[in-house]
């Protein structure tokens, strides 16, 4: 941390810095300049909080040189970190993994339809929801348990790594007995009860990006699963809040490299909800790719028409098909492969 | 619901979208217009999911003419609802009260002496966490049990109400045998569980606009609450993401006017988040109070230069007082008043 | 400015940067710290490019030190400035001028009824667009030379000031004839070669916020006009692009007293673009006062429901004359005094 | 449009509409519902102001069935329109030609440098700006007619097709000259007089979105130019303003598929600008193109550590080679072809 004096602070207005810092428990650093002084604070672990400082007298500036997350950062770990969440099914190497399904899981039908088509066309998990946030309560909310019991069906049947949505602490261990992979959504990327537990299950988790959250909250809320010793988590980027209705949301691809430089944690997107319109799903998809993306999450429904949530950006089974033939393509322009069912166990 | 047809929609076209209203148990009213045809859905209990219709083939547009809420919309109840959550402490009709203290309860010492200060100068409510989400694992996260019951002390001694955070469910039963009021924060605005949680418990609910939520989002949190059978619930802007830092957030008080139209739930105003720096608290604190806000949430710290969070958007004693004194003036000329402790029990 | 090293930086990367800042004509000051070291550049006269040396290897951070804009801060002159734009209306002050009119200016009748409704409730300054920047070309464009023409009538027979947009070179030399107070738009906002020719000209110009711009990017703005010698610029807060369609824009008030902390000049508020909803303008009219504006700009037009532009957010002439009434409370009740046409000429 | 009436709306407030809509000289159509009446409004010309109606007693809703743009839209004409700009380089077919260059305009040595780069590693135009619209008055603001001569030099000796921005009505005369294609940049997309004017000249448009535009406002931007004739129009997405400072703008790669939906009009995409930072560049140019992009526009710069503006989010030569290989890689599995300069005249 750099505290930057204004051109017109005193010695005395220094010396209090320093104090401030000294009584924080850190050293402090002066660094008398052409026009200006800076003080360093030396020891810095992070946890630091700034207001002591900036509201002192003849303060300009405090800079945060350090960043505030740290397990979860490039530095911490140089190597790409691989997530592995079924036989065969691991994000952030050379592998692609596709993860698709229906927004909720309805019944035993809709659900296994789902399955054999996702493993038909080359997807290596199936998602599906038992629990839905929703922000109307009067929406449907999910099966619950049964949805579980329908989701470890299908992957009886099929093989397909499973990953579902947990909303609560008692939610997430029903989650755990039946997913490959926990997904935590966009409305509670800062339910911090919520991550410390998944942090405590031990599962891999697949953390959705807030609506309205910068690159460094998402790393920051990732720190909080890693804090409680799980490394296995996967990011995903899922469009932001924006002022264009043309899109349900505004998907920031960019969000991908970002991620790549600042951590070693793999990121996904999830074009569905990112664009929220099935005509946008498909061009979306392709781009994610090509921006290095390291898996995708595609809604999926054999007959969307039909879908209690979400059908309006949900594919139908020959959509599907033919996107997961446009993405080999991407894949391989780019150096990458889409993950295949035979690699994902069975 | 009023579904658009497109002006190239066939006769087919309009029947299919018929035919599908009927098979969700609705009746269709198709209404042939000059150009184009539009259907209507008699019977929407507010649990019609669109996406069923908007992408059947010629459908041009679906219109959603009734609001996904219901009980907390002023058609439901045309009268201002005034929520008590102590004697004398009212929300929602002319009084506008204060709640203050500091970010975090830290030391018996210090939760004290601010409340004392508070009740001082005219406040009558304590706030102050003793659970603390913060962005950063790293950071200071609360007191938790021992900052409730210092909250406990600080209110027998002055008769203060007591409004703090819950975080979780466990959470929310501990706060409700010390609070008079349970606040749920901006990241917890769809923490559906937690939000039916604290509908369940029937105390008063202080519910934070999350930082990208639109008021009709902010809206149907409050409907789970609602929707539990909890009618007690004081809304609350306290700032938007945004794109300028020169201020933390960017706080929106035409949520007041807006809420106040659509709504019956009173809004109280938290220009400390809201602003984030110090010397824009009051000015921002007067403009709430003239654009009608029910209530204020402000922080204050007997020593913010020490505080262990959020010490740059404290103010200090001397200067709440200040506050107080203006805020008394603005009050009177919008014909609201600013409560005093005398009325607020003890 | 200041350029942060990298912990792991070397001797010859802290020598690369002093050697770019010497080639850009600056003076370096490495200053070594604890973990890292900084380097200061002296003599930097607010034209440094920081790209040059973002990208040097080792660089972590480039910190500007120095505001960007020069004669518009509150460094480069402590006190107030006090624009005056006719006799008696003055902005900066403690007076509190509120200019109003109809969107559009329409016929001769429609600009005078406005003016002799504006001048009878208090008001100080007619405003009313004669060039209107639309949306869509085919929307009504305003009437032109016509419009400044009506302009000028109404202010020979009230005397009020008159503030009219100017969209282009040969519009604002026209304005310039009539009006007291040159307006450039929110569209038009880094349009920098108008904001050149407005500073040439030397009226005084009210200069209104982007939809997307920062504080700093309005500051800079208006930075063009001063730079042509031009010091009479008023800013004006008129709301901000939303993800939330209940309102028009985000009326960020808190710009209000961010531009009284940062620059000496007077910023006005016009809560009718802020919020474009008719039954929102007076609370949040009221709120622009309690935060401290210089000043108003309302929509008033004598039969809102026959404007053609607009007409949603215009009050009508009672509401107007209710609205004067609560502004002179508020204003009285932080000290301020709404502007008496009286004082204002005639 | 159709006006949707209250559920406690009178036969009298339904006719006071259909009065009102025949005043505007437009034919009601009034539809009763089963709880409410609709109002649709014959013959609108996409002039219709709703403002008149929406305020009338009784109304609960007016909506837009016909989009407010004409020419530009995908109704008007099927078929994508092809803008040709210099023989070989055409935008809206299969071929995505890469327009390449620096920022600004330096030196002869730097643009005949950058240009033989663009043309060896296979880009098929030139981009440099002559006129620089910069946010600080005190930034280098381009060199002017000097850097028109200078674009004119490097065009005769490459024949890359030029494509340059201009600010203001003189600027686009001298553009004209010169270029093949005339910017018009971000912060101008709504300077409805510089639209016209170079509506007027008929040369290619190169349009860029605003920062904080929709779609909408980029269409109806566009439909300025059209209407006056020209209807050679090349859209470009740049970024928009964001919340999030890892990168300088949040890139919304999604508004092609959009445009390509709504309108026959091409749309490139600047990664430069939309990510504002180099080593975000090339993934998302891949991203770009994956997405369905007709063409790019990427800054280069033979030395972006000595670049007057922007050389942070310049590519140098070998980077730029480097991305040309890897775009004809994405396009490929995308059926498309990046234009060779073969191709392109010369």
């Amino acid at each position: 941390m750099l505290v930057v004096m204004s051109h017109v602070a005193t010695a005395e207005d220094v010396e209090r810095v320093c104090a401030a810092i000294k009584a924080m428990g850190y050293t402090p650093a002066p660094m008398p300049g052409a026009q200006r002084t800076a003080v360093g604070l030396v020891g810095n672990d992070g946890r630091v909080d700034d207001s002591l400082i900036a509201e002192l007298p003849g303060v300009a500036q405090v800079i945060h040189v350090s960043k505030p997350y740290k397990q979860v950062s490039r530095e911490w770990r140089p190597e790409h970190t691989i997530v592995t969440i079924a036989p065969g099914v691991s994000f952030g190497g050379t592998d692609v993994p596709v993860i698709a399904g229906p927004c909720s899981v309805e019944t035993e039908a809709q659900i296994l339809e789902s399955a054999r088509a996702v493993k038909a066309a080359g997807g290596v998990g199936l998602r599906g929801g038992a629990f839905k946030p929703r922000s109307s309560p009067y929406s449907f909310q999910g099966l619950g348990k049964q949805g579980l019991a329908l989701l470890a069906l299908a992957k009886a049947e099929t093989g397909l790594a499973i990953v579902t949505e947990a909303m609560d602490d008692e939610g997430a261990h029903l989650v755990a007995e039946v997913a490959d992979c926990i997904q935590i959504g966009a409305r509670n990327m800062q339910n911090y009860s919520l991550l410390k537990t998944v942090g405590r299950i031990g599962k891999p988790v697949l953390l959705k990006r807030g609506m309205a959250a910068t690159i460094q909250d998402l790393l920051l809320s990732a720190e909080y699963v890693l804090s409680e010793g799980n490394p296995h988590v996967i990011l995903c980027e899922r469009g932001l809040r924006s002022f264009d209705s043309t899109s349900r949301n505004l998907f920031d691809l960019t969000a991908i490299p970002v991620v790549h430089q600042l951590s070693h944690l793999p990121i996904v997107a999830d074009p569905s909800h990112g664009t929220g319109r099935r005509d946008k799903v498909t061009p979306m998809a392709r781009a994610a790719v090509a921006a290095g993306a390291d898996g995708l999450l595609i809604e999926m429904h054999p007959h969307p028409e039909q879908a209690l949530s979400d059908g309006a950006q949900s594919l139908n089974i020959p959509q599907f098909d033919e996107l997961m033939v446009q993405l080999r393509r991407v894949a391989a322009a780019v150096d990458r492969f889409i993950s295949t069912p035979s690699a994902a166990g069975k």
